[in-house]
């Protein structure tokens, strides 16, 4: 980190405050100028954030900059290839792109067993569907539970893909993860740490979604929190931020896509479906994110969205799921990808 | 809600609406103008959010409105007086200021005591510390754990006041509930609904803390999932939100606390630590808040923030506390309250 | 629009609130369900938007809902066919995508024509420059004024390109119209209504930007501010919203480009410089602006970004500018249209 | 500024880098520390924020970091002491809260006249009104202009108030500055630079209103364009920015008013009007920006809201703000403040 002083400091102060950069275990060396002196405090404290404040308090100091990357694991420091992994019988990650589809909640044996096949033939390559889901009111359907992870399931061995489905608790992790190929972590637990933890230490693929208001380097913060637990495959999800915009229901950040494939190895994933909040705006959003770099889409599909449960205003019909990825397989191959 | 026809609607179209709208179990009484046709939809169905969607995409259909405020047992209809609770020995609500005041994390036995026989003597009403914390990196000082949680209670019964801490987890909180007076969630945790309703059945006073980028109409549905679950001794708390502003950590929303005030019968708490990001501006807003009607402040009070463990940048010490709690005092007398 | 009752609402504000609505010069009609009463009101008057403040304010109402879209010249209802215009010797909207290349402020004479005839080389159709500069701080470069006016005319003429450029000042629009082929006001001045309406009457094609934090909606009527001066050649550029994200310096907003499609007739072009601020992260966005159905992009090209006296940090290298256009090539064609 | 290194940088980067910096003018000081290297580089610059961001492209640079205030004449380093300055007969900043009151727009002589004197009579210091508005469409009302003016002008002087009113355009600015005491420049126009940099030699006093999306840091750059013009009687107005939330029409910034108050020495104005857009949040969002440190209030007032022709949805009536004003003195005074 960086200390600079302000113009009036003093002496006396420049010497307590060298004091305390070493005091807290760093280095100190003093760059005086014409108008300004900083001082660079250079080590790895595993408190840098709280001396940085402190630092930031202390007479004569004008501000402290930090001049490192918080994350580890995940950086491209730390590992510079591309991360892939294995769910189930298909790899994330890499040159094939992801195509996470199905329904925003399992509602039915016939709905998700549809839809599974349907999505499966357009070239999906994984089944979603929610058994536990957030709902922003206690007063609105809450998932069906256990008996609707066991129709996903059974959903997934039809028609030979693997599933994802979210995860809101931690007691009912062990649940969860005997059903499923991969866990969500779902925006609103984005920076659930308890979650985070329990999560990373099932040793599950995790499909981890970006909080509505996480920057991206608290993002990859939380993804930390996986990583530093010994879990390595986890795909980051882009899936709209809160915004002053009111016309979509959040804003894509499209720009995430690229400073995370610069940032970190992992497998970057785009949620258009969260991202616009309309179905109408679903696809040229998914081609977006594809053209940018994503390896990956999560996509919402119903069979009947008039009278889906959940999520039916930004679901795709089947058909048009299957159009969008025939255009999104030509994009995919502009930019040297495959579905 | 209200469905509003596209100019280019047909009859057929409107039938097929009205049609649907009855179905799904609402009064619908058309409305036909000189340009524009509407749909009065009236009933109280629990899936009104999925039908408002759902009804959205019918061919003809331009958008649909909502109409009433989904909260209920916190709305000012369902209970017009201000709420007021027992914390230990004070009362949360009604004319008194409620203070809270202590240090973000317990750190040893001399440093909670000593802040606590302090905050106490300049008028605090309730002692604050973190014995869990959540930290956007994995790699910093996560907390003292139960230990912390013994100290605070220790801390609280010498000094006479009542405690609040925050909880992660849901398999902590019965330890955490073994040792504190009222439960803190924090602003990651606003929206983590297995938490809200593990701490709703608790039964202990809680103080619900906002959402980085939490809407208040949805603040006001988190703390509803604490009082559907029977749990009525609920405070929210503003501590500023996320916006483009990088001079302050956080917005305060000055604006949310004569807003709640309105919409809602639950005392509402001021977080200025938080709400700003320097101790600096803690006291400006401290006031502004009391002014705008707030029922308390929440404040970090460190005895020797350069060395504190988290957020030393944004605590007072103890005798700009005493300060603040005197200034603080003869505003909220201006506007008919007491600290 | 529509005005929602409140349940507490008594026949006699009723009463008045419909005296009101006839009164301001709409139908009122009045449709009273088992827990809430609306009366819609239908009607184009002028003062639309104050009649609803308006109406807000009596007694007994709880809400005031508009229905209509505010825009009307630029909007799909009023033209359902894509507009096109020319710029000089080329077509801006329809099925060949806009190339605007050029650097941030013209600096020398140079520098625009080596840059001019190199843009044109890889496939841009229009050349960029600034002589006029707005700048966040007075003590920075403010462009070369009308000599920079005269470097960029030659420029555009030795290369065979038209040209646009900034106008920020009433007072400078004769002297800018005499040189470029299209007027661009800049994201500053978006909502500079008297700007609006002096570029309107100069009847030169326009490229508006829109302002940082204005809406959708706000962006479709500052542009209406041109249309109803007469003037239909206007271009909407979406430039990237200001958020809480620090990673980049704006968020390009991917979704206005389908949503404005949708909504109007007009042409929109995407600006990945602006829209991210740095260099590495313009190509894979301009790739996604178009995959996401963008009629064009504006791009920042320097020789010499090293050396830029403004923007050099977002601004490709000729190089770059045209590997970027060779792959933007063909997403264009994947989605139909054409470089 | 400092440049900071990236671990895997080379001495031959390193080098080059240095030969940069001081090519650009400034002093290059290297600090090695273990894991990272950094340039410590003093100097004044005008062109800093581009030699930043050129340095940011050189090969072996992670960031450069900016250490000084870029605003000048505004700043405490320039003049420590609060500035004061006449509007008329009265003083703004210093000991005395100003009040500014008056309807939104001037709409005939009775309605100006009867509310000049009303607020006068309540404790207003200067009284506003609109003769020229900036409205999002341009199909409502725009304003009075000149007949409003002078309509104004004679409410001014029948009450005994200075007069204050905006500018839209630099070609009217002569004919307010012939009528008015202070010139306003709205949030819309807040970076519009060619009216700012006109009106900073216009020598009148100056309300410059922050822009929906300026940072504070952007808001006092717009200030020195008109300190730098030697206009140095310049208030600002905080008057709400654009979040997430729609609770209200713009978030109230609070932070701002300490902030603002802390780094530079001009008076600053709450609008609490603007900063919450309804009516019923004006009063305690005006106690906040007294109790925050506030040199005064502009606040909308209307005689019949009901029928104003814009804003009347965020009017107080008279009467509401002699009761303000009231409550507002004994805030003031417990802040050592005098109405």
């Amino acid at each position: 980190m960086i200390v600079v002083l302000k113009s009036s400091s003093t002496n006396e102060e420049l010497e307590k405050i060298v004091e305390a950069v070493k005091e807290y275990g760093y280095t100190a060396e003093v760059v005086k100028g014409k108008s300004k002196t900083i001082i660079g405090a250079v080590g790895d404290q595993k408190e840098k954030q709280q001396h940085m404040n402190l630092l930031g308090q202390l007479p004569g100091v004008e501000a402290v900059v930090p001049i490192t990357q918080p994350h580890k694991l995940g950086s491209r420091e730390f590992k510079n290839d591309d991360s892939e992994f294995k769910v189930g019988n298909t790899t994330v990650g890499g040159q094939n792109l992801t195509l996470i589809a199905g329904p925003c909640s399992i509602e039915s044996e016939d709905q998700i067993i549809e839809i599974a096949n349907s999505v499966k033939e357009s070239g999906a390559t994984i089944l979603r569907g929610g058994a536990f889901k957030p709902r922003t009111s206690p007063y609105t359907f809450q998932g069906m539970g256990e008996e609707g992870l066991i129709l996903l399931r059974k959903a997934g061995d039809e028609s030979g893909l693997p599933i994802v489905t979210e995860v809101l608790d931690v007691k009912d992790l062990d649940l969860v993860c005997k059903y499923a190929d991969m866990i969500q972590i779902g925006a609103r637990n984005c920076q659930n740490y308890a979650l985070l933890k329990a999560v990373g230490k099932a040793k599950k693929p995790v499909l981890l979604k970006r909080g509505m208001s996480t920057t991206i380097n608290e993002f990859l913060l939380c993804a930390e929190y996986l990583l530093a637990e010994g879990n390595m495959s986890v795909a980051l999800c882009e899936r709209g931020i809160r915004t002053f915009e009111t016309a979509t229901r959040n804003t894509f950040d499209i720009n995430a896509i690229p400073v995370l494939k610069e940032k970190t190895h992992l497998p970057v994933i785009g949620d258009p479906a969260h991202g616009t909040g309309y179905w109408q705006y679903v696809s040229p959003i998914a081609y977006a994110a594809i053209a940018a770099g994503a390896d990956g889409l999560a996509v919402e599909v119903h069979n009947n969205p008039e009278i889906a449960l959940s999520d039916g205003g930004q679901s795709l019909k089947p058909k048009r799921f299957a159009e969008m990825v025939e255009k999104a397989r030509i994009i995919a191959n502009a930019i040297g990808k495959k579905i």
